[in-house]
């Protein structure tokens, strides 16, 4: 249970006309510091740009306008070098950064929410945060993207099943496979980038205000394209942020998907592949375990951010025009989205950095002659015949009933078999019959053969340095 | 109970080396033919550029590829009149064109799945059909900003509170909040459109092909930009579709919250509107009602949107890399959002073509004395005189309890109360405190003065035509 | 595009006093036929019991009283024999019933709806419906069960490894894999099942009615304990289909992970099981492939049981108490939810009648010397001589990466490094160093011992009969 | 950044073979200590259990019990007078207590793991605080149902307008308000119990132990009813905590509308309540604000509580049978529900306990004659003329349009203006159109007559206390 906070209703800047304490049920729900908290340098950026607008419209004088500059500055570097002392009296990040500057400079401090609610500056304060964050987990895509371009270039030309339905469907490479996640991300990250546009500063509570500020200017100071262009617009919608985390969603996604080949490819089973010791994790009970908690977690996690995203847009579903206090939601989902986001690159980059791969069980699983991975060559080589690709379906598929019935590999099956299956059949089909055959064959653009996986690979290293 | 149906092995071209029928029960689960019928424009046209390419390409003859060309063209027009009939035994829409296509050119029929999979061709297919809802949403959209822009041209100068918290908050003019909706909805729409970008076909299962393809042509035919450069990946993602229905569940939710609107301006405490009685509902049993069941669906109905975005993305996470049966419920999802949107669209239309708005509840509501709506302009005009925000704030909280406590309204109280609560006070504060005045004081950018809401109206009107 | 459909507001019942005819549009999102039209048995049970109350309180006369009642007895007929013939004008399936009888009766049908209100009136037939399809569902689950025990019976004693992790665990017998689903489904069972408790019949609009109805009665005819005790409450919440509906949330998620055990036990590594052709699928492309394309459908399907109960609360958060419109969304999540478990319990048993498990693939999984699967038997040998058991612990992992190191299988050690990793090793150790060993020695209660299986098994074929 | 924590792999319980320290991502992401800490009195009181039973059994000797179970009170007192300290090195709580057992004991806290995993360990533990959470909810839930009683014992006669699609329908008693959601947040309950049954305690990592444990004892001293018969579902399943979610979702949804209800009640336009000041809030720029943000987090903190259950259905969703990782977030979800149920019930208590009604407004808004809000009244009184409910539902519907149009109330009409509606009307009619009249008249059991809301408040006055 809390602590019961005490909170005096004399002096509140935001309790003007109540005489009573607030409820400590109250204080509690409404207080948002501890999560709103990691967006100082946006609040106080936000407040930077604002004290100089003031100051060059003459809403405050010069003077005012550079001790609130100068008094922020120093706030921020409280921040930056850990010292700052938040006060339980504190709602919000807004609140401490406004208090801690009228302790800093005085009766100036109280000048600063001059022509701005909370209303428009949280709103600023988000579409901020919201482009560094975007920004910040682009980087560590790319980090991802890169231990991925690492792998595809050492083990990149493993022969190893591609699957549908979990069922080996035909050979391909393993850097083709790896690479299909490097585009994944890629589109992704299409979706999980913010540009700052418009800026809702200047909004206030959503009425704007009858003060001459300039809102171009403080548009212009923290980077945004243009002021907003509807000051009611501005402090009621989120839909930006579920934007960017619907391209959050996206990317956990992927690394969900990740994550379910590394805890196939590393099950006895499959085993292709075997995590390095330090990003394996043992059993409480079972000595003999190597366990890929990592991967596991990739999948699982994966929920906060569709999750977030499900919560972010049901928070305003149904809401009226204008700002409500249920729009405080907005930040605990968007932070949590990005921090688990960020905790699957770390430990996706982690297990990619420390994982081998076993060509052999790789290669053994392609060339397992009861898996018919080639029946695709052989239907292929009869539609170069001439045959109509449906009846060398169904031939192969006949094919493919007889070795299965032999226990036999189609490689194994002598050409009268064959020729039973279709009269076309002759000594050539042999030649498509072997893996590496297959693969080298498949010269399409965007397809496995090796050549085509290289040229991936270098425009890849040449986009990613 | 659905009626069982029988299935027989023979002849059915996916079931090549199985020789029992398939159990009614995977016949019924696996047939998505009601469902995906709708995409028969898109996957004809894809058919159709795949056939051109087999015959530019040589795979087939120039003459077998006309005769599909021609056939698939035919199979179209029977869509486009109603008389295209399916079969119980059409699994889907792909298998269905194909079943039409040989009954009606013969052999050649059978030539047409040549180098093609049906993963890639419903990814096509898909992307297709995304770049159709999107545009269509997109001019439904208009629809409905125009007609927000046909009420503020009517009654846009209407003075009415602006709330937060559902309390009143300051005057604005109603033309300001409704353009605020014409804003959101085009924020929303940036999110929802969709570009065909890479063109999945010729990545077959999602290994390629050996046959020599020309994935640039059929791209090129079919209105992308190029060809998706891993076929692995072309097959195995739907992050695509999220990315649009995440644009579609944000207007979902803008419209839910214009009907939130609706709802609360047509209730009798608001009273600000009525809605036609085209689009108002009565009671089965109070024969007085008149109800907004339209605007109350738009808060319901949004939910599917968001919920099939979510199922979109649940759907794929967790899934190794590969075409799984999973995927299939992406379109389910996709036409679920769609549907919707289409349906909330279309009512909110005719909800804002048939309605009017009570100038006089609104200015009431406005000027109602205890709701102290020119608070701020009061303070606004103590900021003026030079005095700190923070110090006026607190001075004006306390003259509207000493308000509140005569029952008066702010402009009614005498010099001498505000003299109490800041000795700046002079006789010139009374002139600030009126709604209209407020209003028009407003003129910031995006702000809610008229002649403001006149200049972003002209902009509108430019922009929509 | 739907066709614009004409409604008459002359002459419909719900239209009083409105003079225009309803928008197309509000016809089209506010017509709930299609989707209500199922719960005919429960909309008529209620009139009926309505009818007989209404006559035996005097409302109506006898007379007029049994007219209805005969009447909706033969529309009740015309909906089992499917001759009902709905009209557009029927905006749900309460006007369509009403509708029709006044057709077949005359002026009394008009007496039906006395004291009684939609509200009421659905409420009342959802959580009919709700009994109904709970019951349903059980006896479907248990189907399933069924065919879990069938298998336990005919191969419950293969020896396969259990997993956690997906890395091999420690032996079991099959037997005890497949009655875990048996015990999980049923305590699924628990939260899925509904008893009829409170009856919202006469709870009319919301505020009950000042005709002198008998609440008492209709509850008993209809099945319920007791009316509902607060009119208020009856007609508002729909939080007990949301009970209900995590029950089925639950079972669908059950089914999914037994699609992902059937997944994986037909891919080709694992090899534990193969579905009969009559539930695999084959490709468009590959004509050797066997997908299990139903057990991915388990896998996928889930999510519309889970999204629709999301659904359900969404639509309710937020609203006001009293009825709106927006739960009109309740029955489409319901049948959604519904209709999506029967489909899985239907494939599921179809699977479950046609595996066939591959005992030497499974054993040899398990023996396999590399996997050490029987580490934890050599801990708990030590823990029995008095070893602590994380020092046993501690060994056994020793002695694990000495037999990994050593390309062999722990029961191919020597004895002397046994007794390296610990000295109280000795040769009695071999002993339980094997895995049918393992599985007859685990006879805790609940445990994989086959004496255990035969257990749990009698008593569940008492059970389910 | 999180600082990069080192952990050596020597002495690490878990680490046995691995010669590597972990990665600090994986440990980051697979430390769960501080979000399972919460849980040491059930994981103490398991291990007691499990202690006393390994020395009962003679799997360790009754010394070495008893050393055991001191330890762990020891332990449990360290928790309980916030002396524990955790290390970073404690993955988990579970870790965490048996590492501080062992520093207190010596060796024989190495025995404590004995036939036990984490895998029963963390079940047992879960459930076992589930119950004392539902438990703790219910007390909760209590209170705030006492503080609905509270109001309806002193503003209960009140007369307003029950709303159905936010139109005025009929008038009611506030008792009868209040009471539905008592009655509301009882049914929720129902859903939210959890009573102790089956004890996963033994199953181990799921495939239970060869060693002598007497699993009936364990369950029988932590207050289950029996071991859980299977220990594969034992250890896999987490729908009973999405059973209690479900229920907890229900609660935050009835909670979510309470919040709906207070925000427009404490509107201007409805006027019916106002907060106290202890439980308003003020704006950051408008002096007058007197906001419900309590009330809008009702509303917005519901989602986190359905979202939560999402969460864990699909953390579940296609995980084979086993234990995964995965289940690792089933707590995070099942604490964010608790929490915010918590707090929500915290603030609901707090509002209802500092709220005050405007019984002038709420009868004013019944008595605005042009809100018609007899109109049923008069319907049914035709009714009791012998009328069929649908000609007076019509009747009274021309007469509702008569009177609006002459902007006059029913009860301001004249008699031959009710007579030209309908013949039967006379004088008798004008009796019935009074609020408290219409209130009275509803004397139907679960109504909104003064005398049954009495009743109503007498039984939960009995039931609670």
């Amino acid at each position: 249970m809390a602590a019961r906070r005490k909170r005096k209703a004399k002096g509140d800047p935001l309790r003007g006309r109540f005489t009573v304490e607030q409820h400590p049920a109250l204080v509690r729900i409404n207080r948002s510091y501890d999560v709103d908290c990691r967006m100082w340098p946006q609040d106080i950026a936000g407040s930077i740009a604002h004290a100089m607008m003031l100051g060059d419209t003459g809403i405050v004088t010069k003077a005012a306008s550079k001790r609130m500059v100068k008094g922020l500055q120093k706030v921020a570097a409280e921040f930056a070098d850990g010292s700052f002392e938040p006060r339980e009296s504190d709602e919000d990040i807004h609140m401490a950064v406004e208090r801690r500057l009228t302790e800093l400079i005085g009766p100036d401090g109280a000048r600063l929410h001059t022509a701005r609610s909370r209303n428009d500056q949280v709103a600023t304060d988000v579409r901020l945060y919201l482009a560094s964050a975007a920004e910040s987990i682009e980087l560590n895509v790319q980090q991802a993207q890169r231990a991925l371009l690492a792998l595809v270039e050492r083990d990149g030309a493993f022969v190893l099943p591609f699957y549908t339905h979990l069922q080996r469907a035909q050979p391909v490479v393993l850097g083709h496979g790896l690479l299909a996640y490097v585009e994944m991300l890629e589109r992704d990250l299409q979706s999980a980038r913010y540009e700052l546009d418009e800026c809702p500063l200047g909004a206030c509570a959503g009425a704007g205000t009858s003060l001459p500020i300039d809102r171009r200017m403080t548009a212009k100071l923290l980077g945004f394209k243009r002021p907003s262009p509807n000051s009611l617009e501005a402090v009621s919608s989120r839909n930006d942020i579920a934007r960017v985390l619907s391209g959050f969603a996206a990317i956990a996604v992927t690394l969900s998907r990740l994550g379910a080949d590394l805890v196939l490819w590393t099950s006895s089973e499959f085993g292709f592949a075997r995590l390095g010791d330090g990003v394996s994790t043992g059993s409480s009970i079972m000595p003999q375990k190597r366990n890929a908690d990592g991967a596991e977690l990739l999948r699982a996690k994966a929920t906060r951010v569709t999750g977030a995203l499900g919560r972010l847009f049901e928070v305003q579903r149904g809401l009226p025009m204008g700002y409500f206090k249920d729009l405080q939601e907005d930040k605990t989902a968007l932070f949590e989205a990005e921090d688990a986001v960020e905790e699957m690159l770390e430990i996706a980059c982690a297990m990619l950095g420390d994982i081998s791969f076993d060509a052999a069980r790789m290669r053994a699983a392609v060339e397992d002659p009861t898996g018919y991975l080639l029946a695709t060559e052989a239907a292929d080589w009869l539609v170069r015949q001439g045959v109509p690709f449906r009846e060398a379906h169904e031939a192969v598929g006949a094919l493919v009933s007889a070795a299965e019935a032999a226990g036999l590999g189609l490689e194994e099956l002598p050409l009268e078999v064959f020729r039973r299956a279709h009269r076309k059949f002759d000594e050539d089909v042999y030649k498509v019959l072997s893996a590496d055959g297959a693969v080298r064959s498949r010269r399409v653009l965007g397809g496995p053969s090796p050549a085509g996986v290289k040229r991936q690979l270098a425009r890849w290293r040449k986009k990613l340095g």
